[in-house]
């Protein structure tokens, strides 16, 4: 009897509509990933261009937070989904289909089923950027987004920390192996300058982020300093992108962002999709 | 034709031979359950209890790292698993499985295999305390673990920022509906008191543990300063609570391992498992 066939899974695809599809990763959580992605799409969209927002963290969704946002979602035929707009972008979370407390205590399918659900069903209309904001790990979620859509690129946020390093590794090696190109590496909460002595202090460590970055071989896109009007602007609803580069605290970010467009235009944003090699 | 019976899943049983399992958990990555985990388990291992480690966190296993340990566990008859030995604890992690950089890019039925393994294979023999270090998130692995084995309490960490609290609530609710004891909330990363001018800074924020604990009627354990020794002890596989209560960074993890005993003695530490209600 001959062998049968392996049975490939079908290669990601374009999603309608949209030119670049980034997603904000890391293995580790807490290390500034959606603080990164919030900021990064509200940049983009104020240099002009149409950019969605796609918070992909399931157990822990604080876009709609970041944001400053809620709502429901509005459904329209065929079960499409209408994405919430602020700040001038276009965006989906399962914080607004499941706000309040109430954890969503879900196994994995269940990931897979809402990822796809975000990436089949939400009426983005034309975006040049979609940010995808990961969760920690490689797991459900990575998955379902690399094997369904075509990624552009991935940007790996991190601390300095040794810890952190080494999780953040292991999302780098995950996105070679399945062939997503890795923009660069973002080193947050990188140092802190004392608010009242200036002095300043490596509460995490200080440039382990661009060791890393120089280990793989991909650029460092920027080191963000450990900033509270940073947090303060998330936990408030008001990032400090929102309001333009010489707002408080915003300077590293806008400089983070063009590193990020910098690097789509070297590595061809319109590259074909990555061939998903992982099953 | 009559209803189907509603097919209900085994009751978590005991674990033979250990008397009390304590869950690290935070809705949030990046909050310091590592940190305060392996910290714990020192502590209560240098009080004269015979403690043992379980680094659940598949995507991120930093038990390893922060112990400053690695070695492959030995397999016995019966696919057995001897737990590694370190510090005066047993550990047991992915990590010791799968050193090194190479992610595990796993999907949920995965989790719930390594972990029941974990819980089923692992030799741990006669234990005060098994302290578990959950992944961020309520999903997998913290359900096998729940429904799997009696656990007696979790711990939740938390950061003092709004954002970090909106996850941890989901935490909270995730355990009180699985009918595990909420044992208390540790505010880690609380304040910062600089090095260079004395003065403190609310980096996370400051308090709102505290809050949250209130809000929920559970204990606050403590609050853990932002404190650079304490990550460079996670770091450099040296952590602070090795050096003793008087050891530079530690005076609060002890304090908060106090509170946990307190807490346990309170709520009675053989009171009868969970009776898990999900499916």
């Amino acid at each position: 009897m001959p062998p049968r066939p392996v049975q490939q899974p079908p290669a990601p695809q374009p999603l309608p509509g949209v030119d670049t599809i980034i997603a904000v990763g890391s293995g580790k959580g807490g290390v500034g990933k959606t603080t990164l992605a919030v900021n990064l799409a509200l940049i983009l969209a104020k240099l002009g261009h149409k950019v969605g927002l796609l918070d992909a963290d399931v157990y822990g969704p604080n876009v709609p937070l970041m944001l400053g946002i809620s709502g429901q979602p509005k459904v329209l035929g065929d079960n499409r989904i209408e994405p919430l707009e602020a700040h001038g972008l276009k965006v989906i979370s399962v914080g607004f289909l499941n706000p309040g407390d109430k954890p969503l205590i879900w196994r994995g399918p269940m990931l897979h089923s809402i990822i796809k659900q975000f990436l089949g069903s939400v009426v983005w209309g034309e975006l040049e950027y979609l940010i995808v904001d990961l969760p920690p790990g490689t797991g459900d979620v990575q998955l379902t987004l690399i094997q369904t859509v075509a990624v552009t690129g991935a940007v790996i946020v991190t601390t300095p920390s040794t810890v952190a390093l080494a999780d953040v590794r292991k999302a780098i090696e995950m996105f070679r192996q399945v062939n997503v190109e890795v923009l660069g590496v973002v080193e947050n909460m990188s140092t802190f300058a004392c608010p009242h002595c200036g002095k300043a202090v490596d509460i995490f460590g200080h440039g382990d982020g661009a060791t890393t970055a120089k280990e793989y071989g991909v650029p460092l896109l920027g080191e963000i300093e450990i900033d509270p009007r940073i947090r303060v602007g998330g936990d408030t609803g008001k990032p400090v992108a929102s309001l333009g580069e010489g707002g408080p605290g915003a300077k590293s970010l806008y400089s983070v962002a063009r590193a990020v467009t910098a690097r789509l235009a070297e590595v061809g944003a319109n590259a074909s999709g990555p061939a998903v090699q992982i099953d």
